[in-house]
């Protein structure tokens, strides 16, 4: 197995889906966790400037879905089929809209910007998105994608791991029971379940 | 070869790169441009209330990015390996990003805010990206990833076709000589060519 070393801030958000990924795979990894000043001297020596990143054997990818999908290949939780492929990519993709307006609203400065923002993803974004995600895992037996297990529920879940904080002290995945159980699931599968049990505690 | 069916605004942007693939494939597509109520009538029974949409075969699928590496498998334009795929993907990702930032700055409709965006956008958001693509073009022989030709080209390229009405009267690709040679190139294939002769004036 080629060794897995992922850098990404000391939080779970974009990182969680790859850590997911390794852990349902049972890969050991390294977690950096960078911070402050030691995050801004690396910034400008990766890819983009942005984590996270994965090394694989020592060179560096970097895009979270991109490196998801690659994993779920060695995982087995592609598609079966060059079709099945493209209803997880487009779902990841959608979910990808999703986390960018709420990126947005977190990384804004302004503080009466970021309160206009916050309110609009509450009330518009989240039920927006939720309720097409809720009711896609109502028809696929409980899953995203194709009614069966695939990276883009590990993608989704894991990222979801850090909503409630950032909305705190609301949970925005209440009101959604199908999402709530795809999550439940999720946490419960082996390897993932272990993965959450001995995790750093982090903020977000 | 099935039927394909592409719905979007009357303009190139997101809607390109999939126009792009279907040319390259030389498979015939309707392509259906829906403008203002048309759109607003249409828009809450599309997945995600977004454009482009692609219909297979009366199936419809979404996310343009997913679409074309859908197509890529067809038309041989994927990576050979899992690990090309990667690096076709974090292209695509990154570009994607890119993308993004020139989409809020479009859709911000405050005069005063949408100004200090496409400022921001212009000074620092075309410099960091388009240098990194064309260093990756400088070092891939031409293209974007593996050194061959692949959909991340016709995807970036595509997108692009955008780029100087977006910015008028500034052509953001002025200064990247790796990335307009990389323009030329993908403008030139057989299919694409034809495609750009023949396609429907608009003004985006």
């Amino acid at each position: 197995m080629p060794y897995y070393k992922l850098t990404y801030f000391d939080v779970r958000a974009m990182g969680e889906p790859i850590r997911f990924m390794l852990s349902y795979m049972r890969a050991p990894f390294g977690d950096i966790r960078v911070m402050g000043d030691e995050w801004l001297k690396m910034k400008k020596n990766v890819p983009f400037g942005k984590v996270p990143i994965l090394e694989i054997d020592g060179k560096v990818y970097h895009q979270s879905a991109a490196i998801c999908r690659y994993l779920a290949i060695e995982a087995g939780l592609s598609g079966d089929t060059p079709l099945e492929n493209l209803i997880i990519d487009q779902t990841v993709g959608a979910f990808n809209d999703f986390t960018s307006e709420v990126a947005t609203m977190f990384n804004t400065q302004d503080a009466q910007l970021k309160e206009n923002l916050r309110k609009t993803v509450i009330e518009e974004t989240i039920p927006f998105y939720l309720s097409r995600f809720d009711r896609q895992i109502g028809e696929n037996s409980g899953y995203l994608a194709n009614s069966k297990l695939s990276w883009a529920d590990l993608y989704v879940v894991g990222y979801s791991e850090s909503l409630p904080a950032i909305f705190t002290p609301l949970d925005p995945t209440n009101g959604y029971p199908n999402f709530q159980k795809l999550q439940e699931r999720v946490r419960s599968l082996e390897g993932i379940s272990e993965w959450i049990k001995s995790r750093p505690v982090s903020f977000l």
